[in-house]
């Protein structure tokens, strides 16, 4: 069989893959990964290989994105070849021209979901998912953007909550920190003066969402700004208008200082 | 070891836990399984009780919503309980009463993330996710609303992307159909005149997300209203603002029209 299966490898390490997902993988021709788009921090490739008892050729960022995954494409003309991609395999756009170009190619593609992060952090916070308006990705300083700051804006003119997703270079082990992208986003108030984030904003740091030991510290920006998250990947919610529920679960769950009750409506 | 632990299934079948929510299952003293908050297609109890080794009890929505999980309270006080929940444990908002309630009762709870529905229909259409607003639950016609009328209105007048969930009751297989969302929106919109559904519209149904047989089809609602896409559960996308590679993704793995072409900006 002729395929291209994208599978996705979840959170974490070598085991948020799906029981499918394990199976597809140890019953593929060639095997290949990437683990560029996102940082899996108790991963190991030898485990990896190991659980699912096959060789996996690492793909770069240059393979991917300059040479079009031609390594991968020629695989899957001459048989099943699986693409192995932390967590969901097309949350980040990335891969979706790979998946474009096989289709042009006349190879049949399939995906097995992984787990994301974009609904781990949901789920982790106890925040209502329906409440979230658009996901921001807050870039590293040389980079630097006001959009972050107006997603933020336009999501809490609504009530709803904001996820923003610090930068991340995986592979040259650089990260965005917490503390960082407060200090980048007070910057950005500074100059507009519209009381989005000032010191008594409420906000939500997460740290290794899926891992065993993530971190979550609720608490307004002036405490945040110094809090210790400890190790990466990093992200941040600002919420919008707070059920009493959602209160409820920052603080059993985000240690939320008891001053966010006069937060819910 | 005393803690209450939510397992995320995942999607569609037995397979579609990680390994480690397989792995902690099989550990676990007691395993209780709910079955009402969404659909899996192809799961099934028998041959996933094989899968982890063990016997589980199915909770039924009256144990956990009338009688607040009190026999999962009781089995996380007298050892290590996991407690299997479709997709990811909280995007649905039902169990998060749970948590709390365990934490309060000093039981330590963990959880073990699943794929959700939520980041698996992103990613299937080839939408960029970070152009999504916020997401609405289209309901039964005797629970008729105008609410997911107005959240595809906001988000079109900002240029995102509405995700709307179908409505089900799993447990007596009842599912509001996409051609039926389609009627009740086209409904409000007679009423309303605000030109955001019209016949005209571009949408995209997905049914069955996360099996080996998903149907996807992006067309324009005239043609949609008609469609069959066999088996549920349901959902539909209205999109905001398409960028080129978007009406790409759209053209090859959701079968629209070439006239959605001209949509790109």
């Amino acid at each position: 069989m002729n395929e291209l299966i994208f599978i996705g490898l979840g959170l974490n390490d070598e085991k948020g893959i799906s029981v499918k997902g394990l199976e597809e993988t140890k019953s593929a021709d060639s095997v290949f990964i990437e683990l560029y788009t996102s940082l899996m921090p108790d991963f190991s490739l030898r485990r990896f290989e190991a659980l699912c008892e096959k060789k996996i050729k690492v793909i770069s960022r240059h393979e991917l994105e300059e040479e079009n995954g031609a390594v991968i494409l020629e695989a899957a003309k001459k048989g099943k070849a699986a693409f192995l991609v932390p967590g969901d395999p097309f949350i980040a756009t990335t891969h979706v021209t790979l998946r474009v170009d096989a289709e042009k190619n006349g190879i049949k593609t399939r995906i097995i979901h992984g787990t994301s992060i974009i609904s781990a952090i949901v789920s982790l916070s106890g925040l209502h998912n329906y409440k979230f308006g658009k996901t921001v990705t807050v870039p590293f300083p040389e980079n630097f953007s006001e959009a972050p700051y107006n997603v933020i804006a336009q999501n809490k003119k609504f009530g709803l909550h904001t996820l923003c997703l610090l930068d991340l270079k995986a592979t040259e082990k650089q990260f965005l920190g917490i503390n960082q992208a407060i200090a980048m986003l007070l910057e950005v108030e500074k100059k507009k003066q519209q009381g989005i984030i000032i010191p008594d904003t409420p906000a939500v740091g997460i740290a290794r969402a899926g891992s065993d030991n993530p971190t979550l510290k609720a608490d307004f920006i002036k405490n945040l700004a110094t809090y210790d998250f400890g190790e990466p990947p990093y992200s941040l919610i600002f919420p919008g208008e707070l059920h009493f529920m959602e209160v409820d679960s920052l603080i059993a769950f985000a240690s939320a200082p008891t001053e966010f009750k006069r937060l819910a409506k």
